[in-house]
């Protein structure tokens, strides 16, 4: 397990990752110099940054930030990265738009604000920008050549952009039957794309047994041995949703799950701007979403466990076919601690969900999109969420990467003559 | 003619369009009140917005633009939308990233700063979202109840989006050979997609008859009969260019050619920019991009002619693709006038291009921006665009739209078994 737990022999001394101080173990607490491991050496439990955060002027730190770049980057006193990290060549993600969804509340029913936090406008079209940034800051300070991961699709391409970007080379690892505009957008950046024959469960079990062994050498697995330092990205998510909220906690929220590493993480993003002062406290709930087809978490909130059974995947949500989420106990825990909930919904409700959102508020999201809005309207109907509370709904991806999902009912109303006689025998005026 | 160049009934005496005063003519400059007219009643000449601009000030303006919000309405003081336009239901497109492109300039040799300016990065993925959000406040202002455009597909999407989150109806036209995605994008929204059989310059010729007719009665088409106020939107790209560069000009810009309009809207926004005082004069020169096969205003550039002949469009550049170009004259006038050029790639060049700026910068371009890149590859080789100067390449569109173009060899590297003696058999490492 050594490959695990200990250090490379390479100069981690000199690592400058801000206000980073080290790993340390979410079941054990035990503490580990930053380097590329993610499981404790003790317990083996899942490592963690732990940061010596700025504190004691919340009004300047508030300032410092709004002062910054339009990007993730305003928040790098509270993130795993080098102080001049937006001076690097990297895809500059984040500040998307928090967008108020009127017409869709007023659909749903809902009277409190409802908002839509939609990450489809990141460079590579999902959320995975945020999270693949962080990892590139630690692959540079870590000395790895190669970027690599186990991708759904989403982060295969935020991988090969970034790595294009900052002149590393890449290979990514993909399940063999994604949607082609993921595997184009994986392919088109240079780098080497290995399709594997199985699911992605297999893809993610392949990568863990590659970085084990030689062939593995200086290479950089985003989600893997860079992990503690990757997910630290979804925070941000967090810190623009309360940003862009003035600087206040929402009362709800709803977030995909896929390995559930997102909800974990938006929920730390959550405490650490209360810890920092930069908002005030106050309860929020937390919801997790999932495709009825690869609902693990789901079925083991609904029937009290503590602990995930793994499932075989099959959805149309290809982004959240995770059957072995590695966080689920996590969110479980944040979903009870909050009063949450997690909950699933069918393939034909995530349809309607992609097709409600577009048609009232202009946003064309991808399957994961569906699942997470399809379920707030489900928790909705069922009274779970409060309508009169300030709710935002995660919209992490972007509709022209599955197009299958909605393609085969979503054409032109009618095709005819370029005449007004043509146009008349259509019907549609 | 009298629908081309008399006012509705409507209360257009109610018109508050901000800053705009009234339409003028580009040829004779007879001046008409702002209405949904688009030709000149004394010679046909097409309409263009005439303004009174703020002036006398330019640091107080430029600092109000600097606290305004992070999309095109920050430049709300020099577009023809109300004050208040931020606050209305739309899609608030722009203020979208110029990318230092360093290792694209250094592969195309540029010594001087190169930069990409990625409008991917709007809500619908392409700069049309920049002119439909400036039709949509004049189809508000002027009492429109459809929203409609003839289209190459992605101002079908970027309408259909618009019109959701407006809550107007829409009904959109295409020719029947578009890429899926752009088709998918355009009827996802919920709105009418009328699918013709011909060509784009059918489609377009199309509904200059159907707005001439009663069953156009109510519709604003956003480049027909609010063509002068849509067109203005391009001009926001000028404004962020030299925003982004510290509110300066750029040396050199490469920009598409499709209409024409955009790029002789940027240049009018770069002269208005310097009317206010916001940047100090300078010279700068504008080259404009075709595909080899649509190429009506590159071969009118290089034999000299003053006039554009049309063309029957032949390229995988299909949002380009317009054999008629409006503004082709104007077009030729900017390039010599400015001390640039028009050129052509072929098809081969434009694949080429767009996986270069992927490799370089992670950026997925489409075919339009595939054609730019090329074109601005093309005359660093013939020496026409000097490679020490501050040049700006503009990528008006995202890759994910155009999937064929590149989805023929791009897949992935190897596919494998998950074990680690497939991979080592691959001979990937």
């Amino acid at each position: 397990m050594s490959v695990l737990t200990t250090a490379d022999s390479s100069p981690t001394a000199a690592v400058d990752l801000g206000p980073a101080a080290a790993l340390s173990c979410r079941e054990c607490g035990e503490r580990f110099p930053l380097s590329p491991i993610f499981a404790c050496a003790s317990c083996f439990g899942p490592l963690e940054i732990a940061y010596d955060l700025p504190s004691g002027d919340p009004e300047g730190l508030r300032r410092r930030i709004e002062a910054g770049p339009k990007s993730i980057w305003r928040y790098a006193p509270l993130l795993p990265v080098p102080a001049d990290v937006a001076s690097k060549p990297n895809l500059n993600p984040g500040f998307t738009p928090l967008v108020k969804a009127d017409r869709l509340a007023a659909e749903l029913g809902v009277t409190g604000p409802l908002y839509v936090k939609d990450d489809s406008g990141n460079p590579t079209h999902s959320f995975k920008d945020r999270v693949v940034a962080q990892a590139l800051e630690a692959a540079r300070a870590f000395g790895f050549t190669t970027l690599s991961c186990s991708s759904t699709g989403n982060l295969a391409g935020a991988v090969g952009a970034a790595a294009a970007r900052a002149g590393l080379r890449s290979c990514v690892f993909i399940p063999h039957d994604l949607e082609q505009g993921k595997v184009v957008m994986a392919a088109v950046y240079g780098g080497q794309v290995v399709a594997i024959e199985g699911s992605y469960d297999d893809v993610n079990r392949f990568c863990s047994e590659l970085i084990g062994d030689p062939l593995g050498e200086g290479w950089g697995f985003v989600n893997v041995n860079l992990r503690p330092y990757y997910a630290e990205g979804s925070k941000t998510l967090a810190f623009e949703i309360c940003e862009q909220l003035g600087w206040q906690l929402p009362d709800q929220l709803v977030i995909p799950i896929a390995s559930g590493s997102q909800l974990t993480k938006i929920d730390k993003g959550l405490k650490e701007l209360i810890a920092t002062g930069l908002v005030e406290e106050k309860p929020y709930r937390i919801f997790g979403a999932q495709a009825e087809g690869c609902s693990p978490v789901s079925q083991a909130f609904r029937a009290g466990h503590d602990v995930v059974r793994p499932v075989k995947p099959n959805t149309i949500a290809k982004s959240l076919a995770i059957g072995n989420p590695a966080d689920g106990p996590y969110v479980l825990d944040i979903a009870r601690r909050t009063g949450g909930a997690v909950a699933d919904v069918t393939d034909e409700e995530i349809v309607s969900a992609i097709k409600l959102l577009a048609r009232t508020e202009g946003i064309f999201t991808e399957t994961a999109g569906g699942v997470t809005l399809g379920v707030a309207r489900k928790l909705l109907a069922e009274g779970t969420l409060d309508p009169s509370l300030t709710t935002v709904v995660v919209n992490t991806g972007d509709g022209l990467k599955t197009l299958d999902a909605v393609a085969a009912d979503t054409g032109p109303t009618a095709t005819i003559r370029p005449t007004l006689d043509s146009f008349r025998e259509a019907g549609l005026e």
